[in-house]
This record gives C-alpha cells, structure tokens and sequence, in this order.
C-alpha cells in the first residue's frame, strides 16, 4: 500500500512536470505508455564495470544480484506508475527491458573508439556527442526537433543515463534504434563512469560514480549532479543523490556488519548486527539531507572562504528506512534529556584510524517527532557504498554532517563528539571573525539549519526562451528543524515586485515535521526587447523566518550556512 | 530554594549592570546597602488611586491586601539579593520602606499644584520637571552631578516611579529626603497614573495605568514603555510590561471565575475554579512574550501599513507561573496528534459579545517542552487586569496573541479557532500582496515568531557621549520556538565590519527551550571628530536562521513579523 501510494503521489508529480514543460504528445514520447523502468540505472555499473581485485569482484557480483531484485521491483514500479498515469489504458509491462540491456551494452566494431574526454569537448550546440552505455552518438542534428532541447544541451558532451534516470519516457526500443541512427562510435570501457585510476593506498578501493557528478574534490570523492536535473524529481535517485565523503569510503559487507552502542552513564552495551536491525520495527521518512557547505560557491564567490566549491546542488530529497535510534535506546533504558548527546562514528577512518564523528542532542534522537533512524534504504533501495551502506544514520531537519555514513559505534553521552567535524568545522561565525581571530569553542555546532532556496532553473548565464511574454523557473527551498516552507517569493527587478511561486509538491503536511523540501516553479513576465534578467529567490518558513539578503553580511570563514537570497541572471532570447 | 537561585541570577546581572554604566560608589548609590524594596509600585497604585465605583473599590481593597503580601514578599526578596550583592556585610532589612510611602504621599500644603500636562512640557536640559508619588520636583541642576544623567533624560516631563522600578537603588531615605530639596509643588492626583476619563460605556471601568506606558492606542488600551529602560532588567517588571488589550479589559473576580474546557471529539468537559487550578502542580517558566506587530513602526516607516504604530518595546520577559496545559489535556484523556488544535477564549467581548480567541496547534500543548500553561502569576505577583488577571494563557516562543489572557474557555477541536484574530490579522504576506490581492486563507497564521533583535540603548537621533574612543549600546534580541539566541552581531560601517555582542543575560540552558531573550550589549568604536554614527544589529538562533536585512524585502501589508535588522542613527559627543 506505501508503494503504491507513493506511486501515485509520482505519478501526480510527473503529471505536473508535463504541464510545466508542456511535452508534446507526440512520437518521441508516445514510447511512455511501452516504458517500465525507472530503477535500472545500477544494472549498467554492474554489468559495465570492471572490478579491480578479487574482493571488489566479489561485491560486484552481490551488488549485480541486488540490483536484480530492485529492477525487478522498479519494473513492476514503473508498470502501476505509467498504468496510473495512463488511467489504466494499459497493461504493466514485464519486469525486465532486455532491450535497455542490449543497446546499452552493443559494441560497434566497425566504429572507431572515443575516450570520454573526446566526448567532453563536443558540448556546444554546434556539435553535441553524447554517451549511452558504450555508445557514442553525434546528436547534433537532434536538438532542433526534440522538444526538451533545452535539456539535452545539460548531456551535451557527457553520458545520457542520468538523464534518462529523469526523463524515464526516454526508455522504449522506439528510442534506442533512433539514437543508434546517430552512432559515431565506442565509448573506451574505462571511461564509462567515473572510475578511481589509483591501484594501491587508502583510495584503490572508492565505488564507481555517475559521470553526471560534479567532482567538488576527487580524494575524498565529493560531488553534486546539475542543478537543473536536480529538482525534475521530488525524490532524488541515488544515483545523481550528492556525495559527501571526508575519508575514503569503507567496504563493507552487510552479513559481517555491527553497531556497537553503549550508554556511558548505566554502561550498558548493545550489539546488533544487520540481521537484528532488519528484524525491528521498519520506519520510513522522507527527509532532505544538505551539506553544511551547500551553495558555498556563491559566497566564495563575494570573498574567499575555505571549503570545498560547493554549487547549489549538495542537497537532495529521499525516502530512508530503517529502524528508529529511539527505539534502540528505549530498549536500553535510554531516557530524553536536555544535557546528553548522542555521538556516531562511521567506519570510515583517517590516517591514524580515527573515525568520522558527530553527534546530535539526545533530545533530538528520543523525540518521537525527531524521526532519527539507522536506514538502510535509500527510495527503496539498499544503500549503496557512497551513501552509507550497509547503515547509515539519518538526522531529518539537522545539517548532513550528523548523518554519520557506515555507522558502526553509537554512544550516549555526557558531552558532545569531540571530533574535528564537530568541534571545529561546521560551526557559524559572524563575518569579522577570520582565521587570525577564529575560536571554534566560542560557537555551538551547527544542528537544525537555516531556511533557504536556489533557483536552479534556468542555469546563470544561460539564454532563455521567452514564451508568451514569460519564462519559466524552477527551483528548491528547505528550512531545517522540521520547519515548513510557506511561501517562496521571487524578484525580477530587485525587490520592487516579488511575485509568489507555486509549491508544485512538498512534504506531508505534519506540523513539527516537515523533514522534505518543496520544489516550487513560477513564471516571470519580460519586457518586449528585454534582453537580460536578474531573478532572486527568498523562501519563508512556518516560523516566518527569511533567507537573509546578502553573503557579505552572513559570510563566514568556512562558508558554511550559505543562505542568502539566490541571484541568476540570465540572457532572454525572444 | 529556586528563588533563592533566582535571586543569585538577579544579583549576578546588576553586578554587571554596575560594570556596564560604571556607577560609582558615592553618595548617591552608597544607599544601595538600606534598600531593601523591589516590588512595591502597585503599593503605590493601591494607596493613590481613586475608585470610581463600588465594584471597583471592592478589588482595590483586595488589590491592597494581595499587594501587602507581595511587599512583605518584595522586601525579604530585596534583602537576600542585595546581602548577596554586598557579600554578606548587610542583614537583611525590615519588610517594610515607611518612608517610602511617607515621601510618596506626602503633600506640600505651602506649595502649588500641577497638572501632569504642566509637567510634561519640562522636558529638556534647560528645564527638567519630574513627579514621585504627588510630589512634583524641578531637577534642573541635579543633571551635570548625577552619575546617570542620560538616563535621567528618559523620565524628563513624567514620572519618576518606573524607572526607580529599575534602578532600586535609589530607594532610600537618603535620597527621598535629597529630592524633597527640589521639590516645587503638588500633583494633581487625577493625574498620578493615566486614568480613563469615561464615565460610562464599555471603556469605563479601565484599569488605571502607568504613564510611562507609551499609548499606541487608547480604547482598546495599548501600549509600551520607553525601550531605554526595558532592557535594564532580565525580567519585565509587571507595571512596565507592553500592554496589549484588543478589546476592553474584563473585571473579574478571582472567587468566581471559571475555566470551562472541551475536547469536541470526545465531548468531555470540565470545569475548573481558580481554587482548582491553585491546586494543581505550580509550573513556572520564563519567556519572552512579543506583541506579532512589535517593532511595526519601523517597517510603517519604510512604507505605510496598517496597525498600531509600535516601537521596539511591545515585548516583555517575564517569569510565568501557572499550571501546564498539557496536565489538564492529559487528565481529561486528550492525546497529542499533529492534526488537532486548542482554541483559547478570553472574557473580553466585542460589542457583539464575541469573545476574544486564538489557537495553537494541540502537538505544541502537549509537548513536555511546550511549556504552555494557564499563568495566575508574573513575576511571582498575581497578574494585573491588563495582563489577564486571573488566569491568562501564556504560550512561550509563539506570537503574543495566542497568549489569550482571561481565559474563560479551552477547546480541543479538528479545526483553528475561527476568531478574525487568527483567520485574518496576525499573518504574513508577500511585500506584493496589497489590499486588494490578498487572501487570508493562503497564509498560515503566525505562531512560532522568527529571530529578531533591537538595538534599544541610545536611542535614534540622540546625542551620545563618547568616552575613551567609544559607546556603550545595548539591545535584547529573541527568537522564537524555543530557539536560542547564539550571537547577535553589531556594524556601525554598513556591514564591512561587524562586532560581536556580549550576551550579559539570558535563560537556562535548555536546548529547545529557550523561550526567554537575552540582553546583550557592545561597546562601539567611533572615531575622532565623528559627528555621527548609523549602527545596526542583527540576531542569529540557534537554527543558524538570522535577521533579514531590509524592510523593503520583508515588508507585508498588516506591518506584522517586523524583524529586518535594527538600526539607529545618533549624534556623538566628543
């Protein structure tokens, strides 16, 4: 029933999508009725990679086997989803597209050889490849009659399944004999995702990551996916979910992982392994997890910060399950109060074997509104690697940093994690204070965060199609604590007109819980022969606070908490 | 034992008031030792005013007997905390100040009598009338040899009662006796406090108010005490508490009042008596109440809006002290959910006999750390009619409006209170909506208020002394939700440079609690031959949620939610 429901609640999402975009119905999309996948993107890294060593092999079958089972459940998935969105007019479709398989995977020997970095230069619209499996198309003549040309200029130059992740009406035979009328080439294996070149040391073994990820850095792997794919979706694939790694990534294995946990008051101790945790009550919450550093580019941008070049993009929207820390310690006789912490380390460890940490108020994880879980599934998925898995902690409403990944020890404590994350990074200063002045212990960690928004369509310097006297943009807005976001205000002329934007989806309505983002859209009039545009964006939350205005008086040496009001301008093209 | 802790706090922040002005320890404040009164305005309240009907000398009878008690209370109080402050080298003094009361009611047969009119217009340096009790004083030449005389400015032309509320003292037999030396005549007793002049209708039977309360309307009264002074104390004195009535005060009678309460689901009532609820558990908490159009005045200002034209003083910090809400809910069986909602009405009826009302979403009443209580004390005084004698509920961290004083019914039901307060005032718009465009279904009510702060020492356009490169400013800042305030940072440059605030006061440290505000104060460097100086500040919660900057952004058509940052502009005295 919670699929299902959630079905039609994506369905209902996609339904406003068209309108927004208004797709026509022609043939290009008419394949939407045939398309049942959504979910299979994971198939191709396993059926493409090549493993390194014997143990990553290893995983790769598990993960192979795994990823079996989720398409199976995303073809069913798709079938319900497009059957609802077609008012039943057809049937669900089987439960595996071995025409995906096939195109995805078919070599062209009589076709030369392109690395991805041959691709990468052909990104303009005077010549677009792009990459589908091991294909490489020349797609240049497409984009003047598809109707999302728009869109395809963001694969211009890059791989075309994270897109079609999205745009899954992409995914019918009728599409991919078309694109093969396009086919240039072969993409050299090694280039098909993101692979990591190192053979020995503490990053031989990171995961294989989409190429639509942005590298913010590459040792520790942080990246984001473009802006604009970014809020096509009220739940974010894992597959273009944003990585925030501070140390290499762990290889864990589910059937030898523990959580220890101990109270350090009563001493009592507990270890589950992820047998036990799958047997406890399983609890789900929708919740967006947003790096602290989250737009962190636009403040660098007005003065120099120190952190990684963060875009607007380290954000996203997912449904977690797994089971309630409330839970596990109420079992232990646990009881909330103000002064305790909780303290999680994950198993990713530095140089000196020190673990990634933080914690969050005890209050927080025994609150029943609080919804903290160990999840172990990601939008109904098994996390992958980058995402935490086998388990991860997940901290709705607080900053991402306390979503400790590979979660591995828990304690309840009288003082707070004393890791360098917590006691020194993600911490508030006000705009004087410099590295000369800064004393981290003066400010408190950073917990619940700041209402905030992005625009992120259309892209900065992008030129826009005005149509009707209009253009369209879109974009997210989030408040932290379970705070709901009420209004999200737009400007075109610098504050003397602000039009409100329309919140095309947004979480349950629970008060004290609103963990999701909202995606809002809205249409901007342009002057006749108007040819540039400054937007900015503002969202209020439900307790009326307000984006601040400007990065110059809320910068802060680590250019964390970068909230200030979103600014685009962009080129009108009439 | 907690008011003994209270009373250390109390010590603890005159002693940095006595930092912060550098009293010194002459003459003048050397009576500090004798003073043993802190609470004994409404003493002078009870013994000057003069009833107008039967009914009403009824409750100033018992006014004075209820005040007698708190005097006794007052005085032992005033001994501890000084003892305190004086290391143990005083005792404790004698319950009762007799000359205070002598001085206060002592008329001067040999000289004449004033009208407060006549004194109001000796307001500046050149000539500076003040009254104490009836007596009217020409303290003209006390000005250059007194150690505050800027704050001897605030009371120029009124009052000297409110102020030696603050600054206690001065309430010693010594200085009584000094004052007299300027005394130039009699206070007409019709104007000692500012009474209503009607004789009949629904305005007549107003209580009598303090004249430092600013009006900003008369019928219904409203109004706020100079901001200078309302940051000279953590907790609000009750008699300078912002007064913010909708419709004219109820008389009631503490023996015959009744609380009725529904749950509209189960259709339980009860009943409570004023006995009933003494009964109970007392819960005491601190909090910060804040009228939701504090602060109006300076966004009106901006652009015109409609309301009443508040400074930045309709906010008040008071310790509250009642029953929980939540204790009453729970033992007519009510359970929380995040659907329900708990209307409040008071006894204050329009013409039509509608009451008063406002609701809060029933999860926040039976939230542990809520903290939402039916209040019969202020202060540890019982509540005057303007502040909703007997019983008012006092709902921490939300708007001042759902605070419904003299509440005479409370019910559990599935949908808001439908009262015009809550359905079409006390929301937040677009600064685009007007009067003609809005609607006031589209907007949540405002209940939990965003982060502010306001810069209340010096005033806007005074002439400040400079003293050793620098002045002294000094401000409260709050947040609303139990939010903390974690810094409040002040520019006197337009934001190039910021300083951050000493926080010399604020409430326990209680995460998700924090309902009551802080004080903060800074010194500010000027320059040589500055002539003039624009400082601004702007507060940051603990969510990281901070002050907006401009009023043009934030404006919204009912002048609500007036939170951009604080800014004054002050002549400098080298």
């Amino acid at each position: 029933m919670n699929s299902l429901r959630a079905l039609q609640k994506s369905a209902g999402y996609l339904h406003s999508q068209k309108n927004l975009f208004k797709l026509n119905n022609g043939a290009i999309i008419s394949g939407l009725q045939n398309s049942t996948k959504i979910l299979n993107n994971q198939r191709t890294m396993a059926t493409t990679e090549e493993p390194k060593n014997d143990k990553q092999k290893e995983k790769s079958g598990n993960i192979g086997r795994d990823l079996l089972m989720v398409i199976a459940a995303g073809g069913a998935i798709g079938g319900v989803l497009f059957a609802y969105m077609e008012n039943k007019q057809v049937q669900a479709q089987s439960t595996k597209d071995n025409n995906y398989e096939k195109y995805h995977k078919m070599v062209r020997k009589d076709l030369p050889t392109y690395k991805m970095a041959d691709v990468n230069k052909h990104d303009t619209e005077k010549s677009i490849w792009v990459t589908f499996g091991v294909g490489v198309y020349d797609i240049t003549p497409l984009v003047p009659i598809h109707p999302g040309s728009k869109n395809i200029m963001m694969g211009a130059g890059s791989s075309l399944e994270p897109f079609w992740e999205i745009y899954a009406q992409h995914k019918t035979q009728q599409i991919y004999e078309w694109l093969e009328t396009y086919r240039i080439g072969n993409l050299d294996p090694k280039d098909t995702f993101v692979a990591n070149n190192e053979t020995s040391g503490p990053w031989a073994n990171e995961p294989i990551r989409h190429a639509i990820l942005k590298p913010a850095s590459k040792q520790p792997f942080n990246g984001e996916p473009p802006a604009e794919i970014l809020v096509e979706k009220f739940l974010t694939p894992q597959e273009i979910f944003y990585i925030r790694n501070h140390l290499p990534v762990p290889d864990l294995e589910e059937n030898s992982h523990e959580v220890e946990i101990l109270d350090e008051n009563s001493k009592k101790t507990k270890t589950l392994t992820m047998a036990d945790i799958k047997k406890m009550p399983k609890y789900t919450v929708t919740a967006t997890i947003m790096c602290g550093g989250n737009r962190r580019s636009e403040m660098h941008d007005y003065k120099s910060v120190k952190g990684l070049y963060w875009g607007k993009a380290a954000v996203g929207n997912a449904k977690w399950s797994g089971v309630k820390l409330r839970d596990i310690l109420l079992s232990m006789g646990v009881k909330s109060n103000e002064k305790q912490h909780v303290i999680f380390e994950g198993a990713d460890l530095d140089p000196a074997c020190n673990p990634y940490g933080g914690s969050i108020a005890l209050s927080k994880a025994m609150d029943e509104r609080g919804d903290v879980i160990l999840a172990y599934e990601m939008n109904g998925q098994p996390l992958t690697r980058d995402h935490g898995y086998p388990l991860r902690v997940i901290v709705p409403g607080v900053v991402g940093a306390r979503s400790v990944k590979w979660i591995s020890r828990i304690s309840v404590s009288d003082h707070e994690s004393d890791s360098h994350w917590q006691q020194n990074d993600y911490k508030g200063f006000s705009p004087s204070t410099d590295w000369d002045t800064v004393d981290f212990s003066k400010s408190p960690a950073i917990q619940n965060m700041p209402v905030t928004s992005a625009i992120c369509i259309p892209s900065p310097g992008e030129s826009v199609k005005v149509s009707k006297g209009v253009i369209q943009i879109k974009g997210y807005a989030w408040s932290g604590g379970g705070n709901k976001v009420v209004r999200v205000d737009i400007t075109a002329d610098g504050g003397d007109n602000w039009i409100v934007a329309d919140i095309i989806r947004q979480g349950e309505e629970q008060p004290g819980k609103h963990y999701g983002w909202v995606i809002w859209q809205a249409e901007i009039p342009v002057k006749k022969n108007q040819k540039e545009i400054e937007i900015w964006s503002k969202a209020v939350d439900s307790n009326y606070n307000v984006q601040p205005e400007t990065f110059k008086n809320t910068w802060n040496l680590r250019g964390v908490l970068s909230h200030a009001y979103s600014r685009i301008k962009v080129k009108l093209q009439h």
